[in-house]
C-alpha cells in the first residue's frame, strides 16, 4: 500500500508548524489546541470542563519552552497542584475549531505561581478566560514545598 | 455459573441506597460519588477538572429529583451552559474515596442561575468549593432565553 | 432555606436503590450508569470511549461487592492494568440515558482474569459488548504477578 | 511583561515541526501525541481508554491531510461512528511521554471504513494497537449512510 497524500499532508503540517513557531513573535506563550470529538458534549459545543485541559497543556507547554520537564520533578515526588481556578465562559468553541491557548504568568510566588490564560478561536476572539492559581507540593505528603530552584529561575527569566 | 457473591452485594447496596436516602434530610441536596481509576491522574490524585463533572452530575440529579428531567429539553434545543466557574480546591481526593456533591441554589433569575457546591469526604472534611453560574440559552443559537416556565417553578419550590 | 423536593427525591433514591438491589437476583453482576453531558460527544450519543469508563466502574463495584478494595492494594503497588478490549458497539447511548453494565468473569488465572461485559439500556436492549482481559501488576515494575491470594479466593467464590 | 524563552521555544517548535513532516515520509500517516496529566491515572501511566482518543485524533488529522474536514459533515448530520475496537495494549506510556500514532487503513466499504493503529514511543517501540471499524451514519437516525463521494474518492487515493 503506498500513500499518496504525502504531499498533502507535509504541506499542511508545515503550514501548521509556521502557525505554531509564527505565534511565539507575539511575546506572550501560546499553543495550538485542535477541538476533536472527546472533548464536545451532546449540546453540540466543547464540554466547558475540558477548557481547563487545554489550558494545562498550554502551561505544560510553556514550562517544557522554558526548559522545565515535569516528568523528572515527578519522579520525586514534586508536582503543581491547582490550588484555585476561575473560569469565564465567554462564547462556544465546536468540533475542529482551532484554538489558540494562552499563558501569562501573573504572580510568582515562593510555593505558587498565578496565570492568567486565554483560549481564542482563529479569528482571535476570545471564548474563554482562565485564572489559575498552582501550588507546588510534595505529592506523597500533598504539603507545600517550595518551587525548586532550578524552575523558579527560568519562570523569573520567562515573566 | 452462579453468584455467590449477591448477598453481600445487597446488602453493600441496601447500605448505599440507605446512606444516599439520609443524606437528603439533611436539608440540602447531596449527591454520591465514588472515585474510579478515570477520575485520577498520575500524581495520585482526582484529576482537579474532574470535580467540575462531579459537581454535574450533582446538579443534574438535583434537577431530577425536583422533577426536571434535561433531555426532553435538549431535544427542544434548549439547555443550561455554565458560564462562570469558581473553583476552590483544598485537600485532594484519591482513588476508590466515597465523596458526597452537594448542590445548594444562590440566586435563580429569568435567564440564569447560580449555585455553590461542596465536594466532601467520608469524614465531612471539604475538599473542594465550586461556585457555579449556568445560563439557560438556546443551543441552537447559543443566544440565551428564559428559562421555561415548569423548570422555574420547581426551581422556586426547591430553593 | 428549605428544601421542599425532599420527599420526591427520597421517593427517586428509594426507587433507584430497590432497582440496584433488584438487579442482583438475576444471578449476574450489574451496576447502574447514568449518561451525563460529560459522556456524550457532538454527535448527540455516548463517545464510544466512554464505555470502557463505564465498564471498569462495574468491574471496580463487582469486585467491591465480593469484599475486594483496590485502594489498599495500590498502596502496595498492586493494580489490575487491561492489556486487552475488544469492543462491539451495537446502539448508541444518549444523554440522560439510564444504563445497566455487567460483568460476568469467564476465565481467571494466575496472573489475569477476563471477563464479558454487557453495556444495556432500560429496555433491556444491549448497546454494547466488552471482552475485557485484565492482567495483575506490580505498578512500580509493569511487571505481571501472582493475583494476592485474598482477591483470587473470592473471585474464585464469585464465579 | 516581555518573554525571553522565546527563541528556545521556536527551536523547540521547529524540531517539533520537522518531526511532524519528517514523519509522514516513511509512507504511512503519524501524528504526534504528547501525554499530559489529564491522560495519566493513579497507577502512574496512561489511563487506557485514552489511547482511543489518541488514535481518534490522528484518524481525524489523517483526513484532514487528504483534504477532510469533518465539521463540514456533521453540519449535514454525516459523522462516522466507531462499530468495533479491538485494543491491545503492550507497554505502558507515561506522563510527559512524546508518543506517534499511526493509521493504516486496511478496508475500505461502501459505508464503513477499516483501519490499524499503532502507539509508538519515541524509540519506535509499540505500546498499543488498535484495530477500528467506523461505519458512515446519519447521525439523526443513526442509520448507516454512504460513505459521501467526496470523502471516498480521497480515500481511494490515499490507501
Amino acid at each position: 500500500m503506498t500513500y499518496d497524500g504525502t504531499e498533502r499532508q507535509a504541506a499542511y503540517l508545515t503550514q501548521q508548524a509556521r502557525q505554531i513557531v509564527g505565534e511565539v513573535s507575539l511575546g506572550e506563550f501560546s499553543w495550538p489546541v485542535r477541538v476533536y470529538y472527546e472533548d464536545t458534549d451532546a449540546g453540540g459545543i466543547v464540554y466547558y470542563a475540558n477548557y481547563l485541559k487545554f489550558c494545562e497543556r498550554a502551561r505544560t507547554e510553556w514550562l517544557r519552552a522554558l526548559g522545565v520537564e515535569q516528568d523528572g520533578w515527578l519522579d520525586e515526588k514534586i508536582g503543581f497542584v491547582v490550588r484555585h481556578v476561575s473560569l469565564d465562559l465567554r462564547a462556544p468553541a465546536r468540533f475542529n475549531d482551532f484554538l489558540t491557548v494562552t499563558v501569562v504568568p501573573t504572580r510568582i510566588r515562593k510555593v505558587s505561581i498565578e496565570c492568567v490564560q486565554e483560549v481564542r478561536n482563529v479569528n482571535g476572539q476570545v471564548l474563554c478566560v482562565a485564572e489559575v492559581k498552582a501550588a507546588c507540593v510534595n505529592l506523597a505528603t500533598m504539603k507545600p514545598v517550595a518551587i525548586p530552584g532550578p524552575i523558579i529561575e527560568v519562570l523569573g527569566r520567562g515573566s
